[in-house]
């Protein structure tokens, strides 16, 4: 929603909404004419309440905001940094704890030239860049703003995406470095590091958790296209020959991995990538493409990128046989080649790379989660229904009165017995109003609420409340533990 | 040891030693006049064992070294990344998790100048930067070269250690962020958001780990000091009047929590920062000292920040009795003050900081776990005795035949079985040799080896051998789990 003429649109659109008249000839005319609009009007409006309920619930807030803002940049509250992190180490878990082939890695974000060089990304990853002559407006040439559409404008030009910044105490150009523009990078160049201080051999992946930059002409859709992000990205080394088979398996464990984090099935399509659209260094690469609220888009990308970054990175690159298109590398020190444990021969394998936006994982899991329901008493209630083991909250313990100290301190016992099991944040919720209490821990998707009354001093009995089945259990305290770890174990 | 002279110095005291001169007047006379530099020689030895024991085994490598490296940035290998994550969590769980009065936040890195205009980092985060006006090299004011001391040298000038970056299309120096140089700002300007969205008073905190940048003119002493570091940082709001005492507090607790990591007591001093070396901003601090490879260092500051920060990005700051001498600040949005609940005045809290490096924290906690002990069999073996928790592998489990499909498949169902209990990363050793299993486990650290053998087939025993023990316990592999969450949980 970028201009006037939309937002008059979205207004008709919400006119026949609110009047009935969405069967009526006019409509019809006007919707047709509005086809390509509609799906972005409706989802803007999810999106925006998903904005308001990230800032009013402290998952998500405009980052130096006091300060007017910088555009592209969020800053994660205290929820969104449990969410983000709970993704965050679901994933690790899934690919280095849960596998015995795949080793972690945590590299530096300021990167060298050379590396970005012989990536590729110096000549190559770039945006087309248009200036109206008229207001002096910058833009991507497939993004010209309604008011420029008429105005004289530049051919487009090359924009290099990369941030770059001077390194070490002379400024004159000759020292600089960029914010790597993803992590795959780092991973590519430690190669021989990690093959020669562990024991895997072929195939084997590694993978990285960490921050990336894009100086992205245009952020726009919340934290769906932003100039700082965080990756999460598996660089899976095979066989030359086997890299079709391993690309449709990474596809296919990918999938089912996004559907275990609460993703609808129906809301995921597979997009081959091709033509134009393939990157230089991929043979072939499917989308994970979600229906975000402002559309369809990439959630996830696996690429069979073959053998072009270790080629490309490597030293004597005359020594093996690299099928991809390389540019002459002079400055590495390293031969990015395993032995085969079979043929004994040195190859440089193929790479298989599944790659996830970490921020895109979390506004499609917020996305998932929300919802506004109907109560049977003709009320509301929104509800984040997280899957259980990403809730930012695990269980929120509620005394039934605020400045009864018994019933406070037997709270605190239980949240710290709670807390010590060590599957995430437990907090005290000391409002003194149970209904409020339930109602915001829905709203932040907390799965259990457990209130201690005057019945846990009398009887020593805690009311557990379900978040999804709003039910109510009541069970001896004695036994609470043994109900939680119990209900994160299903 | 940066020149030829330290170099001599270094042999001539180890040929002292290994000759058993150490009590020759001789020596003592050498002794008196390399006093200072005797802690420094001493300890570089050790710290080139840690560095090479860090790079042979997977723990940290130089960046971008295949390009020549990239001085002061490093790169966490397979084991680096579980050590320095176990590290920070024992750090976010203790702040976040165990208390009742923090919340988490994880924000941008790019920063609004505005941000760093008002903290002052823009006039004062500076070091003396000199020129030798013969060879050209710059160096910090107290840093000089031995080769250029006696050359002619430009008076020192301000050089600020903050990274810049041009953020959008627009590449006139008008539209830049900087990367931020501590994480503690981003929690000042995000106060108000979280004091929206929690139901926190004072006093209360926000803790964030993060990645800070510094562009140090001489980069040192392997992680140390860096110019990309990760930062764990906690600002405690308190009501103006209880902050020394708050400050204590904190001190102490800060202390203790540095003692669990497994640092020793004895290698730790508390030095209180006075006179010129106390920051603009801190009315006192007080630092954690260790004694690290290379000296007595700061591994994490406490600082009594006042209203200093919170006053100067404020708006309408004449509202407020600020007590701190702040900048006019007509930038800001927000007014950065809370509500006591007793007086119901609005009033801008002091801060206490408890600022600890990441980097540094895993440096400490690897200096004090690496030990080379002599064996009864005369021989040695190098241990790195990690407290439990902060183990990278919390377990091996080895077959005893690398080739052996029934002995090899029982071991990955114990793995499995193990690493079900999300106590951390848990691995299958399978290169046939159990002896070598065990000393290079030894060497990084895993306090539990799990042998399956023929009997394990057989009788369903295995064999657990302790780490620092060398001892090892044969028990039925239906009691595995149970053993290895009881040792983690002590």
């Amino acid at each position: 929603m970028h201009n006037t003429r939309d937002y008059c649109k979205l207004h008709l659109v919400l006119w026949f909404k609110r009047s009935n008249y969405e069967d009526s000839p006019l409509h019809i005319i006007i919707s047709l004419r509005l086809n390509n609009y509609k799906d972005q009007i409706l989802a803007a409006k999810t999106m925006d309440e998903l904005v308001a309920l990230c800032k009013r619930r402290g998952f998500i807030y405009q980052s130096s905001e006091i300060y007017g803002g910088l555009q592209g940049l969020y800053d994660y509250g205290p929820l969104g940094v449990e969410l983000k992190n709970n993704l965050k180490m679901t994933w690790w878990a899934s690919m280095v704890y849960e596998r015995d082939d795949i080793e972690g890695l945590d590299a530096s974000i300021l990167t060298h030239s050379d590396v970005l060089k012989h990536s590729g990304h110096e000549d190559t990853f770039t945006d087309p860049l248009i200036d109206c002559k008229s207001c002096g407006l910058r833009f991507r040439s497939d993004q010209i703003p309604e008011q420029c559409k008429d105005e004289e404008l530049t051919e487009p030009r090359d924009f290099n995406l990369m941030f770059k910044t001077n390194v070490g105490p002379i400024d004159d150009g000759s020292s600089f470095a960029y914010l790597r523009p993803e992590t795959a990078q780092q991973i590519f160049i430690n190669f021989k590091n990690i093959v020669d201080s562990t024991s895997q051999s072929l195939p084997f992946g590694i993978a990285q958790i960490g921050k990336a930059f894009r100086n992205e002409i245009t952020p726009r859709n919340f934290i769906f296209r932003v100039r700082e992000f965080e990756q999460m990205e598996l660089e899976f080394f095979v066989k030359p020959g086997t890299d079709e088979e391993w690309h449709k398996k990474w596809v296919d464990s990918r999938l089912e991995w996004w559907i275990n984090q609460g993703i609808s099935k129906n809301k995921i399509q597979l997009q081959t990538i091709e033509g134009e659209e393939l990157s230089h260094y991929s043979k072939s690469t499917i989308d994970i493409m979600y229906k975000f609220p402002h559309g369809l888009e990439e959630l996830e990308g696996i690429a069979n990128r073959t053998d072009f970054d270790l080629g490309s990175h490597s030293k004597n690159q005359n020594e093996f046989n690299i099928t991809s298109k390389v540019i002459e590398n002079k400055a590495s020190n390293a031969k990015l080649a395993i032995q085969d444990l079979d043929s004994k021969e040195w190859v440089i394998p193929y790479v298989i790379e599944p790659s996830a936006g970490v921020d895109r994982g979390v506004l499609a899991v917020l996305n998932e989660a929300f919802n506004i329901e109907k109560l049977p008493d003709g009320k509301e209630r929104t509800v984040l229904s997280f899957p259980r083991h990403l809730s930012p909250i695990k269980a929120a313990v509620v005394p039934l009165k605020k400045n009864n100290n018994d019933i406070v301190e037997k709270a605190k016992e239980i949240k710290n017995r709670l807390q010590k099991c060590q599957l995430g944040r437990v907090v005290i919720e000391n409002t003194g109003n149970i209904g409020k209490s339930y109602r915001k821990h829905d709203e932040v998707g907390t799965p259990l609420c457990i209130t201690v009354d005057f019945d846990t001093l009398d009887k020593g009995t805690v009311t557990v409340r379900n978040r999804d089945t709003m039910k109510q259990d009541v069970i001896d305290q004695s036994k609470i533990v043994d109900y939680f770890t119990n209900y994160f174990k299903q």
